[in-house]
């Protein structure tokens, strides 16, 4: 059973009512910043943490202790909260849907958070509903993964469908002999697809309210490194018609699906055509740019659409901005001790999370407005360097 | 002796240093507004507050119970901490030097503090420096201030030099037989001046690092109304050169008091001159417009100077920015029950301080940016009488 440490009685922590406490699943940096734009709303955020370290606890939001997993330890965390919604993918399906039994109000619902928990779920759902998929099989045999790739031609790829991020979770298949390695993976059965040929990754984040109400943030072009994404940039330097479609693309996912809150569509762009990757049904990296870059943030989106309020503006504010991913350096040290520095480099926003450094953890991150994409990634990537050591590895 | 309430030690809190730990004394709006700053920054906010419904509090800043003329509360409160500011006035002067005797760093110091907290040595300290001030005097008997009258003509305005903020505390005095009702006002000695014909009200915020930098935030129009600041318009729409002279004359006075942080220099204009009214040496309401008007908010730049970091970018984000205070109703409604209307109306940043309603009581604000002030202006009127129930009264 999770202890309730919140300071004050939650029904009047924020002014009274629970109409206003929003409960989130998770205590990371997208609850840190959810309870930044919770602060300005008057919203109560009431996170749950695994402990006292997280980003979210560390940043003031209302807590309890708990595992994603642990039903009683979600049944605290709701209370009387108008909603439970989420910062990450790890409470369990069946958890979410015993929850929902017993009359909690989930928003993504379990069935709809099922997309962004599991790839091969998603990939099969969007497939159905007719929506451009990059070709995909499920293998559980190394033989099933061969014909796969006679098929698709080599390398292939292969992904856990659960329990993936940041590149974990992920294997890039050359050839046949390497396919042993993945033998006890396999047998919990894998996604498989071709390696395609990537002209760029596209992310739209998206929101949807419980009233209905749907709005897409403008389109990001996410750019990976060490299989991390590390820059954001918005808007992504494509043809307006492929943005225009892109952004239909991702409305009409996250109407098809039942989805509500924010949700990331993760896009690759592959011979000029769009295919769409994967679903984040929460606030996502990808849309770290609307702090600055937006009339309104995702995170203040998010509380709008979980609490079925009118959406905000999703107007930029700027011509252009770049977000990137300050990240844990090799040497250990951490990018607070060089935060001084870093506000020496007008016109970046430093976003750190309070997190422990650990060599190649996302730790915060930078954004800049501009008038072209060039000069702000430019900007921010002067104070990400900073952050980071010096060690500009661009 | 104040109990620490901090629900982790202060050292780990953001991720371990103290030299970004800054103890701030007061946990109302202001505080409220640079914990929410902090927490982009990584920086932990401490807070002195009197009870656990105050507004900083409620959003989660690490904070201190006690009371701000406790002197060991005020030690519990500095902690380890770099640095201690504030977020209002009622730190008594000889409270403030007795710790800077004991080590501690104050930012502003006590003496640069003294011109916010005494109005009367504010307004002999800015006259004897040569800057443009009203006609003056101090009065203690009924006799001198009908002296002054004689000399200045009536109404004059009688000013208590401690402890008044929004209206209270000062009195317009229409005509002799007024004076008797002041007479006990008057014993301790009270600041009069003339009833001025005013154009305009300005308000010039500077932030002054403890490294030296100093700047300027575009010039703000503050509008009152029953002697409270209710909107604040930006840029002020005066000619360019009377802007200039604003933000000239507030960076010298800021320089030549040595006072350090955030200081909002409040001004008049009369008969096309600059005459310096009062001097607050925080963030301040006339300052609101800068989260989403500027590149850096007031608070952001608060924590820069007062832990001699680099200044932020002051360069607007749009052309025009208005800021519209949202006050307790008549009838003792809280806006917070009107959130999700005023949701819906685009374009407008909703601030919600978590405070309880009182009629009159400021409870938030709401700040709109535009293209041009009227669109600006009726946009933010709009959500602020959607808050304060309907009572459109302007």
């Amino acid at each position: 059973m999770a202890e309730v440490v919140a300071r004050k009685v939650e029904q009047t922590r924020e002014g009274g009512s629970a109409s206003r406490t929003v409960a989130m699943v998770g205590a990371g940096q997208l609850a840190r910043m959810t309870h930044r734009a919770a602060i300005d709303l008057g919203v109560n955020l009431r996170v749950l943490a695994t402990n006292e370290d997280e980003a979210a606890v560390r940043a003031g939001a209302d807590y309890v202790l708990g595992a994603p997993d642990e039903i009683s330890d979600l049944r605290t965390l709701a209370g009387d909260a108008a909603v439970i919604t989420f910062d990450h993918e790890h409470a369990p399906p069946e958890v979410l849907e015993q929850l929902e039994r017993e009359g909690y109000r989930l928003v993504p619902s379990s069935g709809a958070k099922r997309l962004a928990q599991d790839k091969l779920h998603a990939r099969k759902s969007l497939s159905e509903l007719g929506f451009p998929v990059p070709p995909f099989a499920t293998a559980e045999t190394i033989e099933q993964a061969r014909d796969f790739a006679d098929e698709h031609g080599w390398p292939i790829v292969a992904k856990a469908p659960t329990g993936g991020y940041d590149g974990k979770g992920v294997w890039v298949v050359r050839e046949e002999c390497d396919l042993r390695d993945l033998e006890s993976a396999l047998s919990s059965g894998l996604l498989l697809e071709p390696h395609l040929e990537l002209e760029r990754e596209l992310s739209v984040v998206v929101a949807r309210s419980t009233a209905g109400e749907t709005l897409a943030f403008p389109v990001a072009e996410t750019v990976q490194r060490d299989s991390m994404c590390r820059e954001i940039l918005v808007p992504a330097p494509i043809p307006s018609s492929l943005a225009g479609e892109a952004e239909r693309l991702a409305v009409e996912i996250v109407e098809a699906t039942g989805s509500c809150g924010v949700v990331a569509v993760e896009m690759f762009v592959v011979d000029g055509d769009l295919m769409v990757n994967e679903l984040a049904l929460r606030p996502h990296n990808s849309g770290h740019f609307t702090i600055e870059g937006t009339e309104t943030s995702q995170f203040e989106q998010h509380i709008r659409a979980v609490l079925g309020w009118p959406l905000g503006s999703v107007e930029m504010v700027s011509p252009a901005v770049v977000t990137i991913n300050v990240v844990g350096p090799a040497d250990g040290s951490n990018p607070l001790e060089r935060l001084s520095e870093a506000a020496g480099v007008e016109g970046a926003h430093l976003h750190l999370y309070g997190k422990e450094s650990r060599p190649g953890r996302k730790l915060g991150h930078v954004t800049v407005r501009g008038d072209d994409l060039e000069t702000a990634r430019e900007t921010a990537l002067a104070a990400t360097a900073i952050l980071e050591g010096g060690s500009e590895d661009v």
